[in-house]
Order: structure tokens, then C-alpha cells, then sequence
């Protein structure tokens, strides 16, 4: 186990905040609630924008930005979107500092107040559609499918490292849609794009399901989620796709022409995951040495450390080594040869281990007399003598493997925590002993959901879109249900 | 020219405002001095934030995120620095709206006031060298070579889109090291960095040169600058690298323990580029038909217009087209085949002309015949037949060719707008008849630069890092002068 990192089976929380601080991914700032990204979680981070830009490209989206500030009427506009995200936000009132007439440094301008105070975004659905406003007239101007990544802040109380900061990075669509049936498709399109970036390049299975009335994005007619499991049998939502239906259209009297010649007001949806992402990474696949990356977004795929007494042993090996990585680089796979001679292998092992290095390569002077290379798997902590030749297109069959492994063993995890039940009382037997996703009949009633969540903090986490209907009972209430809904304690 | 666009002869100024927003590149907000990138614009900036990423993970700089509000105290570290930032800029003073007790809305809520206010970031030196204070405590911690992409908010009182706006996109790069030799020569280098960029990609010819004291940033000991020309003859600053001495590490207490085991501050450069890179793109090619983009930041570098009355003269030349299209990304170029049956012919070239894709192809039934097809180019509005016959090269060539022949033609305008005058009389009268820079004879002192500003407006761009001493006498005041600056009206 790494040094000084407590064990995940001691205390998990503890075992994450250390573990997003000792492998250099975010630390906190002088600014209560906001987190300094550190270059090697960015790194990451880049990489999970980068395959998710291409995906919305893909998929037919363009980029565009817009204002960070929204006035604070805008907030007003929409009933429910000023009750979820209104009261806790940054709100600016002035635009000048004066040197204090007091003493030293500046203060507030008191003549130098806005006439009407500004927020900073928590979400753009506002200030977009009052901007879309004057993009769309006709049919001919939709459907409009953009995106932008911005930074956005909500203020929160209890803040930590990914998973909860008062400003956060992200992405949010904002689409326009002539009718219904096309911006719902929308919505769930992007929630399998989510799903297909989470599952294929995170290694992360998510369960694609659909959010119960209360715990819809405040403004919308339905939110779809993806739900991931973490290690500690917590749900944690990865990413959500709203359909918004015409409101904020209405909100902001956004009409177009339709084929027929008549005014209608436009449909939307609004999507969007953050670096809350890096959150659900961490805790999927980690271990007790640190973390463990699905190759396909480790900055470094692989290490290779040199083994050496005498100078001249190094400089053989480093020719070795710079010929591996050549090979690699061409091949498209990230390589660093760690030739420091400030450290030992043995620090530098524990610290790849702790970077979460897909794959170490070490080589040693008898290593090069044999023409091979010892090959450790970061998943599995397995090692194993591979010869160089034809090594490159070997450690790329590896990274693929590891790639796929760490899938293997989130899914084969998340499915042995899914537990049907069909009393209370096993609800929360099962809550208590075992955590994880719980499948149960519930009777749809917001009544019952925040009773349940008050009685034993578990919530719904969605109501899954492969679900088949089946006829039971109300676990709570014993009313008749239709179909289970996914229950789990969650981040 | 392009239908209600204004000609650069008449109005350059208005020839600007309406040509960003005809080009569909950028609006004014709902918020003051706040704008929207819409997606063609923020196209180019996407592709000119890819290649200047490149060229900074090549000269070994990562990426990492600080955070966007400053505590207002921090501001006042740095002497020097407060002076020139903190004065208009947002302050956020509050952490909470609640409903208006006495109508509809939200309101401030007073008892959510911050004990300290925060800034919405104008730059980032002082909350980075705040979090640097943790990361350098030996030399072994150095170099530290962070970037950061970021919005900025500077409360400007006349905003012009991408010029000059309240908030705006920009990359800042924050570096810190053991010797003063290696901070001087980090901000030359990216100075030069900056230079490739501006001639290589946006076929902008820049000077490079150092800043007088009386343009230098709010705390740096030498502001370097690449200063490019604009067709009206004004200069507009495109790009900054300062090299701040050890002002920020004295205002924020960052010492290391150097080789020789002592104790020392630490040596800083920070740099920058902005979306106003965008207003030097514009102004430096464009024309009265509208955009010209340089091939390597157009977002479609090649549009394809079939010419047609019949459906099955479309088929034809659909196929055609598809197969040119499929034959130009193979090669790596973007390409988009406008087949939309709701337009003619005439307003797509219009159009296309408007938005600045270099190469256009249209075909028609004609064409096809004599297999060959029209090809037009935007910088020079000339047309050509070519067979179709190793079409998707001859473009290649061609796109080329068009990159070299735009930033040549910059290149020619700019070296003759360089004037060399030996009087104030002959100064003055330059100023009004040519415009353009002016290399004139100065005694180095503020005092003379604002006499000259004030009497002029002409400021000192910069000093040509490739000047050679020469002996001579100051304009205005007719003292000793070795070398001279460059003067011009600037944006």
C-alpha cells in the first residue's frame, strides 16, 4: 500500500482525499469551496474532453460561448429554475475597488454599485435562450446544437476535491428543436453518448435510466442520468441530458414559424457532465497503492524505469529504453522514460503505482543480456518478462487488455451490488449490510421517495430505460407499481 | 462587396462591427461588455487554441486550473499590481439571492455577505504564486512551467467585440525558476512562441520588441510585445510575455533553497494571448466582401457549390463532389459540399465569400462534360477551370499557396507602413498622412512618451528586439537617443 495512504477498507472518504491529493490530480485553494486543478489531474482531464468533444462533433454539435455573468432577473424567468438554482450562487454588485481612504489596500466602491446585480453562472440555460431569442425566426433556423465547455459555480456548503466545488469545469449542450419528438430524441442520444464515453473510455458502467420526478433538473420535463456505482456501494451521478420542453422558450418568448405557417414556441434540451467526472474515475478502479487509470486516459501509459548501478549500465539501457519508446510514440501510445538519477527504482515504482501508469516496464543490465524487459500491469500488479522483440505491439495488446479488465471488474462489481428486493425491511437490511443499487417496486409518488430518503437516506437514482415492466407492489406503501426504480445512497 | 457591409473606405471602424457580426463570428450580451462567440467564430478560436496548445507541450509547459475568483486582499500584495488591476473589475460581495419579501424575483440576500469580497480574475499572477508557495521549496521543484486556458474579466467602459471586452477567452502561461537568466529567457522564448504563431498560423506579421516602463504590465521589470499592423494603419498589441523578476514571489513569500543550499525568491514570467487575437485576424485580411481567412485556422478550408436546374444535374454532380470531398479529408482538409436547395447559386458564393473560406469549387452540368470544374480563390477573387484529373492535390497546393500569399501581403503593407522620420514636424505629419509605425529617435524617458501621447495619441509600441544601436537625437526633445523606438496609434 502506498505510503501514508490510508486503506480504502479503513475509511474510503479518508482514502479519497488523500489519494486526490498525493497523486498531484487538485488541492484547495485560498477560495473557499474552489480547487486548484493540478497538471496531472488536468492532463486528465484533457483527455476526457478531447474524446468527448469529438463525440459531440460527431454527433453534429458546434462549440460557442457564453457570458459568464447572467443578470439577476433572468433568474427570475423560470418558476422552478430560480428555486434550484437561484439562492446559492456568487452574486456581483460592484465593478470598481478604491484605494481605502482608511489605511492600506483597496476597498468596495460604494458609487461603483450595478444597477442590477449579476451571478455568476450556475447553469446557462438562461442567458442562452434569451440569446437564442434572436437566432431563431423559421423552422429553416433549427435545429440549433450547440455546446460549450465553461467553468460555472454554485456555492456549497460542504465541498470536496471533484465532487462537490463551489466553481467546477464542464460541458453543457444547449439544443432548439422544431418539435418534441426531436429534442426528446436529443436528450437521450446525448445520455448514450455519455454512457458510451463513460463505459468505452473511462471504463466506468453506468446504468441509463431516467430521474424521478423530484430529483429532475429544476426547469425541466424529464432528466435522464447515468449512475455509476462507486467501490464503497454509493451511486454517484455522472452526467444528466434534459428535456426541457418549450419553458424556457416560454420564459423567454422564443417563437418560430413553422412548416405550416404558425407560430410555436421551440423545444430544448440542455446536457452536461463536469469535472465531477474525474470523481467516479478515481473511485471506480483505484486501489490501496493508488490510482488506477484505464489506459485510454492516462497521460502516461508507460513507464519505463532503468535499473542501474554504473553509468555505462545506464547507458545502455537507456538506448534500449529511447528505441521502446520510439516504437511506442509511433504506435500513438504516451511513454516516459524516468531516467532520474536523483531516485531509487523503488521510489519511483511506488510512485507510478501511485500515478496510476498503466504499464511499467523496468530493465536491468541482466535483463538487457537476456534481450527482455520486465512488464508490470498496474490493474492486476502482476509482472512478467516479456523479450524486446516485437515488445511495442505487445504492451499495445496490454494497454487494450487493461483497458477492458478494469471494465470487467467495475461491471462484474456493479452487477453483484444490484440487489432486487420486494419488502422494506430487506431494503434496508440490504442498505445497511451490503449498499449498492437496490431494485424495488415503489408506488411514483414523491411522497413516498422522501420518506424513504428520510427513513434511510437512499434516494432514486433513476428508473432504468431497459427496466420491463412488471406488476408488484410498493415496497413502502404496498400500492400497486409498475416497474422497479433503482434505489442507492448516493454522492 | 458583400450586401450592407459598410467598405473599409468609408468606415473601417463600422466596416469591422458589422463584418463580425455578418460573418456570424460574435454578438453583443444581454450583460455589458459581454459578448457571444457563436460557433463559426469560435471555430477559428478553437483552432487557433489547438495549435498555440501544441506549440506550448512542445516547449514542455502543461495545463492546469486556478481558480476564477481572487480574494480582494491578494490584489494588494503586489505595489505595482493593484495600481493597475483591481480597480475595474467585478466584485462579488454576496453568496445568496432569496424571494423578494416584497414582490416577485429574487433579492440579495444581506446576510449572505462574504467577509472578504472576491474578484472575478483580471489576470492570475497573485492567486497562482499563492498556491506556487506550497508547490517550490527546493530547486529540485523548478522549473514550474504551468498554462492555464481561462475567462478574465476586466470592467472595460467602451467594449468592441474581441478588441476590447469585459470578459474575454484567453491562455495564461505562469512559470517559475531557480535563476534569473532562465526567467528572462523563458519569456523571450515565448515571445518568439507567440511570433510563430501570429506568421505561421494567422499569416499575421508581428515585431517583436520589449515594452517601454510606461506600457509595461502592472508588476513586471520587462514587458515583451509582438505589435501587428492593421489596414487602417493602427497597431494592435497581439500578445504579451513578462518577465516579472521576483515581484510576486516577494509579494506572496515563495523562497527556495537553492544549489548552494541558501535561501532565495523565486524568479517569474507570466504571458498571454486572447481572443483578441480574433480583431488581429479580422483587421489584417479581410476585405469588403468580407472574411479572409488564412487555410490553417478557416474551419472549412474548401465549400463546394453544384450549379444546377434538375434534380438529376444534382445527382451527377453530387457524385462528383462527394467523391472530390472524400479525395480533400483524406488529405486532411475540411471540406463541405452546400448541396441546399433552398439557395442559389449567387448567395452562396456571397456567403461563403462573407465568411472567408479560401477555396471555392462549383460545378456544373458544363463541367462535368469537360471533366473539369471551377475553382475560385478568396484572397485574390480569381477563378480558374482545372481538370478533375488530381483535383484534391492541385487544392492542397493551393491552400498553401494561399497562406503564403496572404501573410506576404501583410508582410508587404506592414514593411511599408515602417517610417523612419528625424523630426517631430516630419513625426506628426507621418501620423496624419500615412499612419502606420513610425521609428523615430527617443530620449527614454516616460516624461517624453506621454508629452508625445498627448499631443499625438501615438504611444511606443515597442522596442524591435532586432534594432541595432544608433546614435541620435530625440525627436521631441532633442537629447541623446541610441536607438529608436516605434511609435503608432494603436487599438
Amino acid at each position: 500500500m502506498a505510503k501514508g495512504l490510508t486503506p480504502r477498507s479503513e475509511n474510503y472518504s479518508q482514502w479519497y482525499n488523500e489519494l486526490v491529493v498525493k497523486a498531484d490530480l487538485a488541492e484547495t485553494s485560498a477560495v473557499r469551496g474552489c480547487m486548484v486543478i493540478k497538471p496531472y489531474g488536468y492532463a486528465i482531464w484533457e483527455k476526457m474532453q478531447r474524446a468527448l468533444d469529438d463525440m459531440f462533433k460527431e454527433t453534429g454539435h458546434v462549440n460557442a460561448y457564453f457570458p459568464l455573468l447572467i443578470p439577476k432577473s433572468f433568474l427570475s424567468r423560470e418558476a422552478e429554475h430560480v428555486e434550484g438554482f437561484a439562492k446559492e450562487c456568487a452574486v456581483v454588485t460592484h465593478h470598481r475597488l478604491k484605494n481605502d481612504p482608511n489605511g492600506k489596500g483597496v476597498v468596495v466602491d460604494p458609487d461603483a454599485k450595478l444597477e442590477e446585480e449579476l451571478i455568476i453562472r450556475p447553469t446557462s440555460e438562461t442567458i442562452i435562450w434569451n440569446t437564442y431569442k434572436n437566432w431563431i425566426s423559421s423552422y429553416r433556423d433549427l435545429p440549433i446544437l450547440c455546446n460549450q465547455w465553461a467553468n460555472v459555480m454554485r456555492w456549497e456548503m460542504r465541498t470536496r476535491l471533484f465532487l462537490r466545488t463551489a466553481e467546477f469545469l464542464w460541458q453543457e449542450g444547449h439544443t432548439a428543436h422544431a418539435t418534441r419528438e426531436e429534442a426528446e430524441a436529443e436528450a437521450q442520444k446525448m445520455l448514450r453518448v455519455y454512457a458510451d464515453f463513460a463505459e468505452n473510455w473511462m471504463a466506468v458502467p453506468v446504468v441509463k435510466g431516467v430521474k424521478s420526478a423530484n430529483e429532475r433538473f429544476a426547469g425541466a420535463l424529464d432528466t435522464y442520468t447515468i449512475e455509476a456505482l462507486m467501490q464503497d456501494g454509493k451511486a454517484l451521478q455522472s452526467g444528466t441530458s434534459h428535456f426541457l420542453g418549450q419553458n424556457f422558450a416560454k420564459a423567454f418568448d422564443v417563437q418560430f414559424v413553422n412548416k405550416e405557417n404558425k407560430l410555436e414556441y421551440v423545444w430544448a434540451t440542455s446536457w452536461g457532465v463536469s469535472t465531477r467526472l474525474m470523481g467516479a474515475l478515481i473511485m471506480s478502479h483505484s486501489d490501496d497503492n493508488g490510482l488506477v487509470l484505464p489506459p485510454k486516459l492516462a497521460p502516461i501509459q508507460v513507464v519505463i524505469v532503468p535499473i542501474y548501478k554504473k553509468a555505462e549500465e545506464l547507458a545502455a539501457i537507456a538506448e534500449k529504453a529511447n528505441a521502446l519508446a520510439a516504437d511506442l510514440k509511433a504506435l500513438g501510445i504516451s511513454v516516459k522514460f524516468d531516467d532520474n538519477d536523483q531516485k531509487k527504482p523503488g521510489w519511483k515504482f511506488a510512485e507510478y503505482e501511485l500515478k496510476g501508469v498503466p504499464v511499467r516496464v523496468a530493465m536491468g543490465p541482466r535483463d538487457l543480456e537476456n534481450g527482455e524487459a520486465e512488464i508490470a500491469r498496474r490493474d492486476t500488479l502482476t509482472k512478467e518478462q516479456m523479450p524486446f522483440e516485437g515488445l511495442a505491439q505487445r504492451i499495445k495488446a496490454l494497454l487494450d487488455d487493461i483497458q477492458a479488465n478494469i471494465f470487467k471488474k467495475a461491471l462484474d462489481y456493479r452487477d453483484s451490488m444490484i440487489t432486487k428486493v420486494d419488502t422494506y425491511e430487506e431494503f434496508k437490511k440490504v442498505l445497511v449490510e451490503k449498499g449498492g443499487f437496490i431494485s424495488a417496486h415503489w408506488d411514483g409518488t414523491t411522497e413516498t421517495e422522501e420518506k424513504i430518503k428520510e427513513e434511510t437516506k437512499a434516494t432514486i437514482r433513476c428508473i432504468p430505460l431497459d427496466s420491463v415492466p412488471e406488476e408488484g407492489k410498493c415496497i413502502y406503501t404496498g400500492k400497486p407499481s409498475h416497474q422497479r426504480a433503482l434505489f442507492a445512497i448516493s454522492y
